[in-house]
């Protein structure tokens, strides 16, 4: 089905009390308007227009990556309004219009690629749901095929329409051209002076347009965020979506309530994850991957069998196969390990290669290094790869031994088989096979004695 | 409403199973017993009286900075006889007296308020709450104008009475004169010849004393603590209480259940809290502070913009604002670091000052040091701030580059522009603009072969 | 009461998506299977029969120190065709066999022991709970006498029959003798052409065998486990087990919903736990011990009021009383530490005795080393303990200092009292009582400039 998607995304948030518009703070990462512009790429959309209006260029700016069309409201008279701003930029080629809310994030893609179909270009297809306290929405009142016959406001109702526990959402699909013409037509003689979109619903029955409602079960999917509580909720609600997701293919997980998942977490066969991890960005885990409580990774890809200890913090790394890393591990960006690298605890590596085998195992900095295969690069050594102005690469042979303390003053070279002292500091490239020291010699001091403690 | 309050803090709390009196356990880092010295203070209690008995010592000592009044029970018959040992510490001048109970920690300043209100210094006042189960409380029978006729024992209550759901929380706000004579003609003819304060509410009723009760909403305001299951739900009600203000003024949580507040959070707008924070004792975020995963920050202010990457252990510091901090930063007391600083993974510092755009970003000890403008201290290098007796400062003057892995003997000083070469340890200062090193000549030795593994 | 157990072991576990068998995944760090074994060890099981299928070499591999007998159902014709399988194996001597699922794993021994009571080896004993949602579960119709008549399958039973919420959760206790006999004549003339245990309550009844059910109350206990979310439920399940038996003997948790045991954790009086604790296998904290957020801790021991800082990683270790361990400390294998010791942030310690008031409080690693009483091991200090082919041994006597960033390179022996000069790597022993250095001479070099930033 041809459409057009209309996302509502003008207004302040002031409940929020934050200084960024409602629409761009983040839920599992990603802003609300994101996560709705995905929906309506998820449904297909062949046009979609951003209403905007507060923060206009900020929301502009941040999303501009989408391809959507922004028309401005200003000011805001109402969701009608809006739709009436967005009405020249829809695509008269485009039978159906899909209204949707850059403040409601958690709508399915499936669950409006139904609405569309029931709109069909013909009807006016609503989103409604049966919230457990209903008490705000608008009744959806249906005549006795089910049809909707109108939406009554909750001030406005019976006792009998109270009684309704079906409300309406928000969101509708309809036909671009006759909701290009109702909009025109909306009126704002209400107590507000807006003009409500809303009230297109009974434009289309007195047209005889059938107008439906369809149920959509899980209520988290029509939220809408005005403030932090609903923020944190919805992100809770969002992260058991990934928990069960991830738990469904087969992934092991502690503590599915304790799993922060703000991107995308792809996961090979027999995952286990301890509980606390958070994933940002784009993480893939191979098969069999471990990884162990309160572990960060964000844009890292870890290989099969690798086993991550509790309290690591991976970002922008690639990590090989059947590696062991942690705990307490710090791999930032440009870290890329082989298979079977060791990196143990309080240890650093950043814009780095370590081919297979290589051990970092003890508080030790790893900086613009390129390790060889089996170095053994020693407790609380360290590459020095800035000289205060620029950065300088150590390059370190296969089957290295650095000694525990050392300075490697980049750029250095330590050729294939070199063992360097501990305690040495290493300014100039070190032979293959040999050992290499820069050590002062040893001695004991006669008659010296201890400070004592002053008062 | 010129006022007494009684708190009850003589329990034994064998459930606890504790050497700590119960009233001294710890409820969001605070005793259960300040908590409800807080909420006495809150309503402007004029004179407080705390009757104390099992553990007296040590809890008249905990909480001797209140200003409180203590009373001894000793033996404890009763809440009755508490009251009775406490009727002489009270003043006469006080209209209204109130009681509160130690191990009832969570009752708000507003709920009591309420009831010194309704009291007035001519009724008996009693707080009730409709719990899910009301099976082990007493009873409020209200008369046909909804004043209260008597409080019934479950053991002693009919059907009908049982059927009531209203029930009696224990605290109560008396005018003090009758309060005074009422416990004196307590009588303890009771299967535990205990004296039972609530008796006082059928002396009232027999004297024409209007009696009312005030039902509290929020159950948690009169739940007792009698084991560590309940110290460890109040807990959580308490901290969901923290985390729902810090929402409502705008915080961002990433998980409302897991943050953690014992004592006074203060924050900016658009302040933005990871996963699992512990805040401790009186903690500042200035505006836009991103904390991240897994922090624990205790007694510490940070300056607006600054990010506290995940795994940082903040105490006793002061950060400036644009300041990046961690992951796996370690601030001790007297750490104060100006506007921009930079600290690194595994980097601790402790008692020093470091200027606007200082880094230590790896691996790194600062103790006694006072630190300049945009030095940079290197990977590993410390500050051997202790000769076994005594500490001494490091001062490090600005633009200072100090090396990977030096070592600073204190006290020395290194002039502002100083360059300290990696690897060096410097026991002498060293002067401005120059690079100073001390470092062992490098060498590779003929012949020397490798160790081999022996069985 | 003799007893054969049956395990039922044998099935694929599809849905666990996972190259492990089903019973062989853990709940609370111990898998599936023996959680039911260990529950037939608790009833007094004299012989166990686990009846395995899938993967069988691998899960008889894994549980073979259980000293159950294991007999293989291959294929899998159906939970009776598996009782037929074990049948041979049953002790005839013992009077009742009972029969349990390996992917059940929450049954407490006290259920199945009143189950075994029950059969008293003349009845067929049965085990029924009332779950929320009865719907796929065979129902318990009982007679007047409440007595049970019939287990009725929800696709045959009236809609009186599907109002009984009592459903049978498959486990039961049988005389050894008459079971073997029943399994022995059923029947798999059914869709599936499985043979179904449960046939044996028709064959029963039939023979005027009483049957009885009683009824679980913790549908815990009796809840299956098939993939990878109902096995993260009962994680959960099994986790507040341990909280709360904890919090009943006293002690203080902050979250219980934060605390994860993975094996056996014994508390001694006062013990305090921060949030997100992970303990694994053996671990016993004594009297006042406080853990702080986010600890791991594995089979390891920690004296009387040793604090534990947040951020420690404990494994293998034993620790004195009176400690301080942390922040970011990492106790290894092998590290023993006596009263009184303290290790701070960035500290690793592996196989290393540590006497009585030693310190290591900064960056520093100690491996394969005897550390004498009172020694301060300086920040940044290393045991080169590893020559690349072999570890030795460092030998550090009473009262030693040892400076900031020192290397001790073993096989070493620093005599008591000695002191290390900072930035020494010592190769030779050292003295007692005296200074030893090994330091180059510093010096200011003229006229060099320092490097500019290169484009």
């Amino acid at each position: 089905m041809a459409l057009n998607v209309v996302i509502m995304a003008a207004g302040k948030g002031t409940r929020m009390k934050s200084a960024l518009p409602k629409v761009l703070h983040r839920l599992g990462g990603t802003s609300l308007l994101q996560h709705v512009l995905n929906a309506a790429a998820g449904v297909g959309a062949d046009r979609t227009v951003v209403v905007t209006g507060h923060g206009a260029d900020e929301v502009e700016t941040a999303v501009a990556a989408s391809g959507a069309v922004f028309v401005r409201q200003m000011p805001q008279l109402g969701t009608g309004h809006a739709v009436q701003m967005a009405a020249p930029a829809l695509d008269d080629a485009q039978a159906v219009t899909l209204i949707l809310y850059g403040d409601v994030p958690l709508i399915r893609p499936d669950t409006v690629q139904a609405l569309v179909q029931a709109c069909a270009g013909e009807q006016l297809a609503l989103l409604s749901f049966q919230p457990q306290d209903p008490a705000r929405y608008g009744r959806i009142v249906r005549d006795a095929r089910g049809g909707v016959q109108r939406i009554v406001e909750y001030k406005d109702a019976t006792p009998e329409e109270r009684a309704i526990r079906e409300v309406y959402s928000g969101i509708m699909a309809a036909p671009t051209a006759l909701l290009k013409r109702w909009v025109a037509a909306l009126k704002n003689d209400n107590a507000q002076q807006e003009y409500y979109l809303t009230d297109v619903v009974a434009m289309a029955v007195a047209e005889g347009v059938p107008v439906q409602a369809q149920v959509v079960a899980d209520e988290a999917e029509v939220a809408g965020i005005n403030d932090a509580l609903q923020l944190a909720e919805l992100e809770r609600v969002l992260q058991r979506r990934h928990a069960h997701a991830l738990m469904e293919q087969g992934v092991r997980l502690a503590d599915p309530a304790r799993l922060d998942v703000r991107g995308t977490l792809r996961c090979g066969r027999d995952v286990q994850i301890d509980i606390n991890a958070v994933f940002e960005g784009e993480v893939e885990l191979g098969d069999d991957v471990q990884i162990g409580a309160n572990c960060v990774l964000r844009n890292a890809r870890i290989g099969a069998g690798t086993v991550v200890h509790p309290f690591s913090h991976i970002e922008g790394a690639v990590v090989g196969a059947g590696a062991l890393i942690g705990p307490f591990a710090r791999l930032r960006p440009g870290a890329e390990l082989a298979d079977e690298v060791h990196i143990g605890n309080f240890v650093e590596v950043k814009n780095s290669t370590m081919a297979r085998g290589a051990k970092a195992n003890h508080l030790a900095y790893l900086g613009d290094a390129t390790v060889g295969e089996r170095v053994n690069y020693g407790a609380g050594a360290i590459t020095a790869n800035y000289d205060g102005a620029n950065k300088h690469r150590t390059v370190i042979g296969n089957d290295v031994h650095v000694g525990s303390n050392c300075v490697l003053i980049a750029p250095v070279t330590l050729g294939d088989g070199a063992t360097i002292g501990g305690g040495s500091t290493i300014a100039k490239d070190a032979p293959a096979g040999q050992l290499t020291v820069a050590r002062a010699k040893q001695a004991t001091l006669a008659g010296w004695t201890r400070p004592t403690k002053k008062r």
